[in-house]
């Protein structure tokens, strides 16, 4: 089973940038962790600042991995060609957000990629993550 | 540890409505199976199509419990008095919907009761009460 | 065959509240002479001040009658529960108002009630309920 | 007692077009048996797809008969000018749509019409004429 | 002379909720005080925080108290129900908001009751009961 | 020097549509009248209820005529296609409405036409297209 | 038989001004024209750039006067106040505007004044003016 | 093979009105010119300022013809009923603007057509109804 | 302890200007009783139609008085700049309107002032002005 | 003569994305095909995910191609900065869409790109392109 | 050289209101500060709480100096007429403020006056004021 | 002192691109110019058309440079990235636009990095640059 992260822009400063949003642990730390937590999957990780680089990961792995998590962070509220993308490939993705978004500006509150997702998280932290994995781990037993 | 879950109006008939969205699982069922999921916390359950009864169960426990999951479903989106409630007691929430609300009619976008939890899960089917319930036992450890 | 009759908030003051826009009638005496028009219906009546209440009695009986005529009232306008109440369960629905609505303010133009009935009658007074009764007998011959 | 049925732009297809939305019986046909069902009075029936000449129609008869049913098609959401003779001509009109509006799209939500009629009947097929003409008939006994 | 005070959902909470906001004097208190400063009136306290309690409420008292003064706490921002009882019973109302609501969020900003109501006052604290209080008896001397 | 005066749907009745608005002459006897105190100029009149006909008509004397006094009634609010024919000719127009259209109903407060006239009238009675065609012979002196 | 002009901020700039807009004739040349039309009438003139000083004025005449016309310039947009000076005083205001401001910027199409006025003449030049005295002086005869 | 191009209001001036935006050729001479490119269609042209009188013909032709070319001009902006004929009647439609309607005003950009029609082509000038033809033509080869 | 009100437009016609809405009685007349209800203050008054001039006062008694009663009038809804004056000076505000502003236009529902005074009381008449004196002088006992 | 198409994000996709909307050959297939129909034209082809490449495309070409036709897909209807490019270079674009947006998703109906190409082809399949560059031949020939 | 600055209303009170927005100097020590960086041109300054003063000063030398540095203050939020004085003379405008209104309320994003200057400095403290001056020498050297 | 100015989306064009709307100097030359200007300050300079790299760039030097002058051009209207990214380091941004943003579309008009940024400078040409970088190395002194 191989499963997908993706984080979009800004998320390579998590642990330096805004810690009162989102805390002082960084990704990479984090994702040591969470592998531990599914031995039997296939976890991967891929971060860009670059819209069009998100697009180009998910026509790459989107029709032969189980499952995307993806926190489109800024993207999600104006990209409307990441939201093709995920509708375009075959696997499901779940949607996190750090933060709660509800808590915050205006325009945070809507994102382009929920629809096209299964679902979505937003405000559990860093464990959103690991509630997307296990979700999509259930999806194809 | 306790925890309440919170089921708002028409979730009694969970299993038997709307399958095609809800899934056909009643809640009572998958109520068993969560407490075993969680052997050391006291979890609670209540459902009311009254408005005012789910204030006076947030008001009655939301000074002592450790926390509280709600799905207040159509009440969500129209009440300023549960809303007002949830910011009134002490005890951290966390708000989840079965199935994804940005799938469905505009007027589902928007919960009055998001910004008072901790967060949102939402499309997540049963799940979303396990992961929610988790989130809440690692606040209060 | 079984018909319910639902009136909303304030139908209790028919014929004491603004008689100008309601008329002078109590439903009562008007339910009286109507079951006189259909005698091979066995026709109930329920009011409520209470959200809550309506939705407990759609879902009692919901499964079972042949059909409901709902006069929302003041819910019409924001309730999404017994929206969703009314798509939950399997009779068919009739919205009935006895004033037009649409000559009056703004707010109550919409209903979130409409779109899941089979269809509204406004402004056409008392014989409002009379047609929806007659309808619903029609779709179950 | 006089009354007269006026049909907006393409109901003359009643039968022809869109059958899932409207039926497959045309309004001559319907029309017959609804003259049976009101003996005493004198119906009579005017289809146009031409706005200006509903108007005419409108301020023929309309200082003279006892009252008009008006379906107004896809003129209600758009025509002041009908809504104008409406309420510049005496007697009482009633809406009526075939469908129930409040379930498609958006545009046909609101109509100039309403306003300036007794009421308004939507959603229950072309039984909506006959209790518009019923009410008519008991406005002017 | 008799005159209701009406409290709205949570206020039941007063003096233990956000005390930033609300202060932390419980009603009952403020209330036994304020039966001093008004001698010759007949002063009676109603809270629910359940809406259609609240309606009943003002259909028994509202044909023949003197007066009612209610602060409509979440409910004023999303009850027609309520807004209807004002204007369905015969006794003049004044609106009070112990916080000043225009410094809050948007969406307090605008109370359905406000338009049946002879005014409001919004923000004077627990003094607003008194002042409202003392309008009434000035209306019926 | 020939100006014609268009006056769009409803305005036949004049003198006998809602004497209150507009006034209880017919727009017949205030044209004779009109005509005496314009005695060098050729004046017109045209009528009718039917969009496209008013638009045959700019269309036959918009290129001839030194002016057009236009009373679009209920189209002034819907048509396009008139401010398109307005615009598409060569002779100035100006707008006349007899009511003050901006104490009225929202919705008719807005003109497509007036952007394309020379100016407007509204409210000023029937001397408003006595201003309006002695505008236009002042422009062609 | 007195009637009085006022103008609003920058009208003492007209012949100076955007002559494209305005034309490059000075009020006060104009003026003295006007009072020959009007040997009956004793035509009065007032320009501040203050709003204040408008109201003053209103206030000042607007009990004795038989009618004023006013040009509230860039104040028709913006000005509460003046609007409810005119509301507050018992004479018949006719609104002039020199331009069609229904050509120009959208916050023109707005005028707070015009629903207080008997009428409103735009884009006639300065032959508005003439045109509002007229009518006023029909009005008191 | 039968199409029909239909023309709306004002585009008989074409090639008089506005050269500018529409150029100076007339459409009967554009039409000779089409028909040498189409030697195996039979194509046929109506124009009307009607909208009425559009709708007929499109009941007329539209169960036969293979399909049909719609320049709705300024009614495409405003007709439901025109729109609710495209969907009425069973062959294929293509809208065409002769101008770019979307560097024009704001209420030019929706058109309520389209989304009855295979698509639209604008701002192509005359040659947008010959891609068009070819389009249908390609349909029903 | 001194206290300052400030009227602003149209207010020195009270008891003159529409007496259905602001009642019959001058602001002197009552502000002579005013001040034999509170001994103890020292009551100042100041009314101007000239927006500026109330700015000026609020600097000039603003950073000394112990607080300033404030009816806006018309600028209430329009002054960004009477809001600014109010925030920038050190003394408390109470805003008060003589009627229910929630029952007029629309456009009087939303002051600039609310958010930067303690409260507001609108609707309860002349008396409004007593029971901001009143809540003055307790904030500065 | 040189014309350039450029694809945006997803369009390297097709045939495998979502075939019920977009069909299912490949743009390199009818990409060989176009060009055989246009055996006098140096054809090129640009495809990206990434928006700035897009920009830098149009950039390097648009200074000296004799047109560009492009389908923006997702970008259209969010990015400023492509069309701020098309308006900053001299060749003449055309914007092309496969499917008819305005039959999609509420915010596929607007372009930024429209109003800066000369026009718009949407909804006539892959032959959208092929319209767009016979358009563009016919404006350099 | 000369070059005027106008400051708007409750800028007299800088240096003593809300210095955290504004900091604690005030203007009137600035002023001489700056005169001593343009020793070449001839400062003058002018302060107003009052609307039409502002529009008088602007006529009073808008024909005559080299450049005006405007700060609106509140006004820019809300005057039309200014704006308009602006654009009715001849010298260019900056208009300055000296905290980043985007960072502040909503309402005041806007400022009427923006469109009709140079440009616009917000955010750069009192050093706006230098650098707008600065900018217009240049453009009268 | 080290000062990065980075330019967004087609300001590479500068001279090339919209003479009348950017002028005609390319920022090369332009910037050459600037750093006689700040002899003391490191200025740094970085362009690109991909809102990635910006925000890459950000990343690398906003955490150690003394400030940074951004002009994001079509980005600061559509990128929430760009802004995240401005928040997320530490050193302090000036927004600047060459041409006056408030005199164009309604949607330049909005800028998403504002807010994040200690002031603006629009409409002042090249030297809003200048002014941007002197006031960044006074508050770095």
């Amino acid at each position: 089973m191989q499963i997908l992260i993706i984080n979009g822009p800004n998320l390579n400063l998590l642990g330096k940038r805004e810690p009162d949003i989102y805390g002082n642990q960084s990704f990479e730390d984090y994702f040591k962790q969470l592998k531990l937590d599914f031995p039997s999957v296939e976890l991967a990780y891929f971060q860009s600042n670059i819209e069009g680089e998100i697009i180009n990961k998910i026509h790459e792995v989107g029709f032969e991995y189980d499952g995307i998590v993806i926190n489109g962070a800024g993207f999600s509220h104006t990209s409307v060609a990441i939201a093709d993308a995920i509708s375009g490939v075959s696997c499901p993705f779940v949607e996190v957000h750090i933060s709660n978004v509800y808590k915050r500006e205006q325009f945070r509150h809507h994102s382009h990629l929920t629809k096209n997702c299964e679902g979505i998280i937003s405000g559990l932290g860093m464990d959103g993550y690991k509630y997307a994995v296990d979700y999509l781990t259930k999806l194809n037993p």
